[in-house]
Formats: C-alpha cells, structure tokens, sequence
C-alpha cells in the first residue's frame, strides 16, 4: 500500500480524496490542514491533522498530495514540505514553471525527495499531447482551447468590482475557431477569435449596472481583448452556477509529413468535475512518485519525465497484453 | 548527430525517410534492403546496401528502423539485428506482443542494446491515450474506432477470393456509434456496431458478381460479423484509390470521478498518409532509442516505458517553459 498525506481541504482536496477511494493500493494516512483540523475531520469523515503535525509523519506517509493554490500557497510551502516528504503539486502559473522548477530541483536533490509538479489537465494531460504531438510532427501549430468551464481568475477579477455582489465566468471555446482549425488550414488567431468570456454577475442592491459592465469588457488582461458577455443574474442563481464545475478543452496540433500529406492530431476532455479528474491525476502521479522513489531516484518531475507505466496499477505486462 | 539506418523500402520505409528529412539532428547512413540495391538507391536517391552488408556498420549506426511486415519480416528478422544494432519497429500483431517482447528481451539484455517494440499509431500514440486515460480514470470504459482507412489484411483477403483482380478495403468507424459513445452512456457494442466495411471490388472479365459479393459478406472473421458494402468498379479506380493511404481513429474513454461526476477523453487522429505517420512516430522514438543507449540502458522498450521528453528535439528546459 502507498501511505498518502493530503494537505489541504478544499475542491482540490476532496477530489484527491475522492480519487484515492478508486484504488486499492493506495492508504489515506490523513488530511493535513491550517484551519482547525477537529473541524474537517467531521465535515470529510477522515483524520484530520494540523500542517504543524506534519514532521511526525516523516516515515508514515510515502508521498503527499500537495492541494493548496499556485498563487501563494504553493511557492511558500512545497520547498518546506519536499524537505521531508515525496510531493505532488498542481502547480499551474505557466509563466513560473521554470523558476518554480530551480528551487524545488535544490531541495528534491539536497533531501532525497521526488517532487512531482504541474500535474493536472493543463498543466499535465494537455502538456503530454503537445509534446507527443510535436515531437511526431515538427512540422506543424499547435492550438489549445479551454471550456466551456468556469475560470477561477476571471471570477474572481469581477467580484473585485465596486458594487458586484457574487459573479461567476465561464470561458467559452469559439466553434468557428475550433472548425477552422480541424480543416486544416493552421490559422493564426488572436485571443478574441479562439474564444468568448461569458459572465453572470450578481449586484448589490442600488449598483450601476451599466457602469459595471463598462467596468468589465474594458478591464485590462482579463476582458479588454475578448468578446465578453455580462449577465446579470441574481446571487441565488450565481450560487446555483457556482455548484457545477465542470470544464474541459482541446488540444489539436495541424501539420504535414510532407507537402501532400496533412495530419490533425486531436485530444478532447469533457469533465462534470474540474476538481475530481485534476484529483485523479494527482493520484495517478502519487502512484508514480513513490515508484520513482522505491527506485532510489531524486529530484523534480514533470509529466514530461515520468513513463506512464508508473502511473498504472496494472503490471507492465498487463499493461502490454490489454492496452498496447 | 544521430545515425540512422533504414531496413526496407517499402511504403513505411518511404515514410520513415520522409519524416528523417524533418529532423536537424538525424543522419541517413542509408537504406538497407534485401532487393537489388542499386534499384533502391536510385529509386530513392539515397546510399542503398544489401541487409547482408549489415554488419560492417555495426560502429557506423547508432539506431535502425525495422520498417517491416508484422507477419514474418520482424519475427524473424529483429532478433538478428538486436544483436548488433539498437532498433525500433512497429510490430503491431497485438495478439503476439507479449510473445515478440520476451523473446527479443533476452536478445537485448544479453548483447546490451535497445529495442523498441510496437510504435506506431495503433499500437503507439493511441497506446498512450488508452493508457493515460485509463490510470486517470480507473472506473470507465475504452472505446478505439479506427478509420476511415484502407485495411491492408481485408484488402488482401479480398484479392484471394476467385475471380477478383484487384480490390481496397476500407474501414469505416459508425457516426451513431461514435455518438453514442460521446454521449457518456457507456454502451456495450458489437463489432457490427462499430464499424462498416467498405469494398471497392475490380473483377476478371466473366466472373459472377453475385458469387463474389456472397462469398465477401460470408466470409468468417473479415467480414461476416460486420455491415460489408461491396462496390464492383474498374480496376483503373482501385488503383487510383491505392494512391491515397490515409487512415486514423479515435480512442475514448468514457469514466466517472464519483457517482455525480463523469468524463469524456477522447484523441482523435486524421492521417493524410499511414505510412508517412507512422515513420514520423518511429524517428521520434528512435531518438528516444539513442538516448536511453547513451544513458547505458538495455532491453526491450514500449511507448509505455519512454518518458515523452525523449522524444523531442526540444530541451528539457525548452519543454517545460513552452509547452508544459
């Protein structure tokens, strides 16, 4: 069995819990949390423990599944707890991977640890199409697109807005886009044409809602440069949205293997729940770093250096008899 | 540079020649062949030798690509080669992996080289789909859909049957079944379900139409247990249609994160030329091929055993700061 730490309580981490329960090598050795850990033990049904608890179980737990936001919590703590323990993150700030990298490889090296990071759907499952797609065909475009799903930036830019109550964005892949690119004629397209940013927003009561969609389709980085939809809706209603998270996207890349020859390489998910499937590719991954480990391997991993046998509970020759 | 030998010149070989010709970091040693050399090397306007001069460049080439039938070229043949050269092939008889893996194992362990097995894009790129998707979802079902593309083992079957001079084979995936699939209800499908086979049939002059397509649709294994469609044309049109070689499919998985939550995975692949895709595939992995020799590894690989950074003309660094 593989001893799994869970830090962090919140969608993320009941997704990793909900991941753990579909497979029967891996043990929950508890859930690790800042807030009051008497609390999540009733709310999730599992042990619950302080962060502050964390060096008791040094040699209780194989790997830890890292569920904290990339915006701070990941940054500030990974380093600390990758000096003790085999870790997991979803670390997603693409632009600060590789710095992100430098000083987690020190610590993984100096410790003996395997830091597994960027793991989820984007960064992870997409990435391991575009650097299959690529490295098969030098030749051609790459072209992802996200949604329909919410984005948690987005939304949370327009619940800064003086006056918006609650509000929720939901980014929106554009077909024509998705169609010109499936024909084959490897487009450039601007942020606006690939795709449209839908929002809902709740107001409080006596709030401009003129200026405030004003505020929003000309705010900077965030909706400026797209099509953008505002829809005012009541805070109920926004509630309502908020329950479901699903997303999803495309990664396509459009090339040739020679002047006459074209090819479309294509994957597509469709996830009911954001938290769950980037749970269970957390897991998958856990699976891989404790191997890693048990081969006496250290350092940082990305989905670009781990073979996806580890990632399986079948044998390799149950993985080459039934899916080769 | 990496030097590179090609065994045959048949379609895949063409292909793998192709796709050499997108890569800086790849050197043709040449074509090796048990044909009249001097034919190939002017069909192909490359350096071309007889498979019997092999062994003169066991120091001059660093990895070879078997481009090889499955039926008897590979099972014969590989094991030789292993012997002195590092190879990659695209055996694809699914049925027989396990078998071809073991034997060339020993070869491989016993005079140190790398062999990679089974790469292409069914087994290959969709092994990897099937098992990424699979470790991410362990509850779920797998679907793979192939075509439309030409079967050359139902073409060939067609050719045998008495009275017919020439005949192409496609295979045809169902939309409706496709669509079901994407639904999300996990539906139990026949063959028959899945795909339509398509014949397009140059008979002899005075040969019984109705005889032929009888014995086409009775046929046991290639086309009893499916829709078939037989179309009598000219053998000027199977020709024409011999030309075009392209292929693809799709592989989906259709899971849940939990009983509210379910997921769709799917890849798609649109191939303008097999051939020329496959070679595509076999030159990334047989860069990847020569890495793992330089890093003193041995024994038979799958794609399920080589991490993608290894494919890629890209750096590590490159990778993680561009397409992670």
């Amino acid at each position: 069995m593989i001893n799994i730490g869970v830090v962090g309580y919140g969608n993320l981490g009941k997704g990793v819990l909900t991941a753990l329960e579909k497979c029967s090598d891996m043990n929950l050795v508890g859930i690790f949390t800042r807030r009051n850990p008497e609390d999540i033990a009733s709310a999730s049904g599992k042990k619950a423990y302080s962060t502050s608890e964390l060096s008791k179980f040094k040699d209780k737990i194989d790997v830890l599944i890292l569920c904290g936001g990339s915006a701070t919590d990941l940054p500030t703590f990974t380093k600390e707890y990758l000096k003790d323990f085999n870790t997991v993150d979803s670390f997603d700030t693409h632009a600060k991977i590789p710095e992100y990298y430098a000083e987690l490889e020190k610590v993984a090296n100096a410790y003996d640890k395997v830091g597994a990071i960027s793991i989820g759907w984007d960064p992870g499952v997409f990435s391991i199409a575009r650097a299959l797609f690529g490295a098969i065909l030098p030749e051609g475009d790459d072209y992802t697109f996200w949604g329909k799903g919410v984005s948690q930036g987005h939304s949370d830019a327009l619940r800064r807005i003086e006056g918006v109550k609650n509000a929720i964005q939901y980014t929106v892949p554009k077909d024509q886009a998705l169609e010109l690119v499936r024909s084959g004629v490897r487009p450039n397209l601007t942020v606006r044409e690939k795709h449209l940013r839908e929002c809902f927003v709740a107001v409080c009561d006596g709030a401009d809602k003129q200026k405030i969609e004003e505020q929003i389709v000309n705010m900077p980085n965030y909706f400026a440069d797209y099509d953008t939809i505002v829809n005012f809706v009541s805070d109920e209603q926004v509630k309502e949205m908020q329950k479901k998270l699903n997303h999803g996207g495309f990664v396509l890349r459009s090339g040739s293997t020679s002047k006459q020859n074209a090819d479309l390489l294509e994957l597509t998910l469709k996830l009911d729940s954001n938290p769950e499937f980037t749970g269970s590719v957390l897991v998958a991954y856990a699976r891989a770093v404790y191997r890693l480990s048990k081969q006496g391997q250290k350092g940082v991993f990305t989905v670009f250096d781990i073979p996806l046998k580890l990632l399986s509970e079948k044998t390799n020759e149950q993985l080459r008899e039934t899916l080769l």
